[in-house]
């Protein structure tokens, strides 16, 4: 049980979880925070959280756990503003789409980050945003990825994964690295693709036909480049290194691929769709959520 | 009204076709052709034909209508094997993704294309194949782009018109090459990434454990990656030009991508990602099916 939890950032995440922890009956009181007065107001009024402060300092106070729910280019600025604030055994995690940079953040504020730091991200969202999307369903069955450090505390961790858990979800944990390199893989990169895309159709001469005729697939295949800007942004610049590398290995792929169109290799086109019709059905299956 | 059309290949395009010209009563005659003979069996005991043919020259024969819904891969080969059995008037239309590819074939079948052959693409389909998996609903409010030719008859092209708006789809007319580029934007460039996204990820060291975190906007950005690779090999190489230009627009645009987030630009990616975003949105408002 959570006696007094502490949402920095009362979004579509942190909102959802405040809603799924207080339906649970696993936490006391809920303190929101944000910079924007009005979100925090309708927060208190949809009953998300029972009241809020503007000041990330006095928001921490007295807190057992603290989670971040804050943009990952806003992690370092609240990183700074509670370090000074933060109890000795106040739980801290985050739900960042990258974390070597949140662990970077902390190395900032902290000098080194303390045990009591759990990073973490949630597998969840929606393309909505803000807390009058959040809902206490979001994170049922999905899947948390907490990624702790050779000094952060078990116990620390214990109670951040009982946390995920009475909000629905399945925790896992795994080393900062593989964690960037696998969102990387599976998020980061497609996100890519589809901003890519759209951009490069949306900058030809005749963009209006050209968009007129895309079928349902190309709609499902550029959803996601309808996610919020800013947020990918941060996210690019955040998981920089391990976007790098599945960026230059997918380049290179593509670039394969491409030699295969010009040089008229139906052998290569056709294994190699195979191979990815396979992949892919293999894994729908396996993973059907 | 179409006295007797003849279908080569009844699967899912030229099944639903045919089923649905039935049901608008706008063909008196339905015949079967293709290779499979246990799949015409099954058309005829569907009611999706009346009656069918081995041989693409007697399955003209007597025809007003001939719709060749076969593989690219195979266009050439039917095209020959009729040729000399078609009367004059008698009126041949295709359903193949690249058109290009088309006119060649019936070119080499023909010397010159007819002026009765109305080259044609419906913008339509699933992810299933064959005959069980047609409907006769497949291409309500679907577009249907006609590329008719410099030499050909303008009743041929009123006919096959004609054809399509009985089956309820919406008919345009454009160039060979103006369809080419079009759908080497639309279709074939983001299948080709989507199959080689899978692949790049399949061929990663931990394959299993990438693709089990992968969340729901990833499975809507591969979902085309499912779609039958003997299919696509036909398309790639029939659209090689169209596709090839595309392809290296994009793999430019991508490069400079890759360079913004080594150059940690993010002035660059904020604004790419805004205008995608933009482009996206706006062109969902506009052309929601």
């Amino acid at each position: 049980m959570i006696r007094r939890l502490t949402v920095i950032g009362v979004g579509l995440i942190g909102g959802s979880l405040a809603r799924a922890l207080k339906r649970a009956g696993a936490c006391q009181e809920v303190v929101g925070c944000g910079r924007d007065e009005a979100q925090l107001q309708q927060a208190l009024t949809l009953g998300v959280i029972d009241r809020y402060e503007l000041d990330p300092a006095a928001a921490v106070a007295g807190a057992d756990m603290v989670v971040l729910a804050v943009p990952l280019g806003a992690m370092a600025q609240v990183f700074q503003a509670i370090a000074p604030a933060l109890a000795p055994d106040t739980v801290v995690t985050d739900v960042g789409s990258a974390k070597a940079s949140v662990v970077a953040a902390a190395r900032q504020a902290f000098g080194e980050p303390p045990a009591t730091l759990v990073p973490g991200h949630p597998i969840a969202g929606t393309e909505r945003s803000g807390v009058e999307a959040s809902f206490a369903e979001l994170f049922e069955q999905r899947k948390v990825i907490l990624t702790p450090l050779a000094q952060t505390d078990p116990a620390a961790v214990a109670r951040v994964r009982t946390l995920w858990q009475a909000a629905g979800a399945q925790v896992v944990e795994m080393t900062v690295a593989h964690h960037d390199k696998i969102l990387a893989a599976t998020s980061h990169l497609p996100h890519m693709l589809a901003y890519a895309l759209v951009d490069t159709l949306a900058r030809m001469g005749d963009h209006d036909e050209i968009f007129s005729y895309a079928a349902g697939g190309f709609r499902d295949f550029t959803r996601i480049a309808s996610s919020d800007p800013q947020m990918w942004h941060d996210i690019c610049l955040a998981n920089r290194e391990a976007l790098l590398s599945t960026l230059d290995l997918f380049i290179k792929d593509l670039q394969a691929l491409r030699q295969a169109v010009d040089h008229n290799d139906g052998a290569y086109l056709l294994e190699m769709f195979q191979r990815a019709k396979q992949a892919r059905d293999h894994y729908m299956r396996q993973f059907k959520q």
